[in-house]
């Protein structure tokens, strides 16, 4: 079976899933037009009662707007992924615009839309790197973003930039990440959960 | 700007975007490889920490693990998603491997991981269907799903169907959904929340 992105493809699907893949070192040159693209593949992402909770705040590098949302990544990734090209910032609103409802599947719906956004961009040769690691209270401050919105994550957008630009520990660690085999995400009629063991690794 | 599915696209993103869509109108002929190369494709999406979270419950029609997995749909789903060629319990685990530790990304991964399964499916020429409406409460018990773990949605999958499988009122409904134009939920540097009036919504 095929090898992609040093990744052992186990089901031959699409090479584009297994190409994908979230570098650090991003160049930036990004346009608004690469982003509406990209915008464009998140917008037809199914979601519950086709809600559509997904939002997105951009900034393009060297912009005024880049000014606010450079200061959302935590210290480790602003070492990186100011050097992109453009950032976005996911949120997602909690409650549906029919009564205000609350809506249960708002991140994973949302969670779809950011992953179209990612596969959309790895087809016109940009790369994606999305973070954990920002500041949720200061994004929320800073972008007043009301109560019945929440801030799930930022991403980098990037064409791919020079392993040189990174600090030293992040080139080391340049390269795509694995996974698990299929057979231990996957189950026939039955659940399985996860072994011990494997919570204690470290 | 092309048209796709009878939807408008408004910026040049790839087809398979907005080609995906989700019919109730499903036929049974889903084989294990094909649901295995669409679960290849999920396992490439990436996650906090790479944490991989998504779980995947399956049955394939006619099988024993149907007979479980087909008590899940509510009664409304059941009326058309028991025709489908497979269904697929989405789980995701809450907490990381790491220390049990809690992972505030489990629902927005595991979306990200549905999304690229529908896309890998899309491209083999089958359909998939997300429900909200299931029993959530039966399929933990069912499975002994146990506490660190959520059931998050199911989703059917198959070969477009004869429309006259559905029920009159389904029929009536199966057209590919529209979407809030991309102005609507990208801002540049701000945020905008949704109008007050679209909350009053009927």
């Amino acid at each position: 079976m095929k090898k992609i992105n040093q990744r052992q493809v186990e089901f031959d699907c699409e090479d584009i899933f297994p190409k994908r893949w979230s570098p650090r070192s991003l160049s930036p040159e990004v346009t608004k037009e690469d982003l509406m693209k990209c915008f464009e593949a998140a917008r037809w992402a199914p979601s519950s009662y086709n809600g559509q909770p997904w939002r997105f705040v951009y900034a393009i590098n060297r912009t005024p707007a880049w000014d606010i949302l450079k200061q959302i990544p935590n210290e480790f990734n602003q070492k990186w992924a100011l050097n992109a090209g453009a950032l976005v910032l996911t949120v997602s609103r909690k409650t549906f615009a029919y009564k205000n409802k609350p809506n249960i599947h708002y991140a994973h719906d949302t969670g779809a839309a950011w992953m179209s956004f990612a596969l959309q961009a790895e087809m016109q040769g940009l790369y994606t790197h999305a973070m954990a690691g920002i500041e949720y209270e200061k994004a929320k401050e800073l972008l007043k973003i009301p109560e019945d919105y929440e801030v799930l994550a930022m991403f980098a957008v990037g064409k791919m930039g020079s392993k040189d630009s990174l600090p030293q520990d992040l080139k080391d660690k340049e390269a795509p990440s694995q996974r698990k085999p299929v057979s231990e995400f996957t189950f026939e009629g039955v659940f399985q959960a996860d072994k011990p063991e494997e919570k204690k690794d470290e």
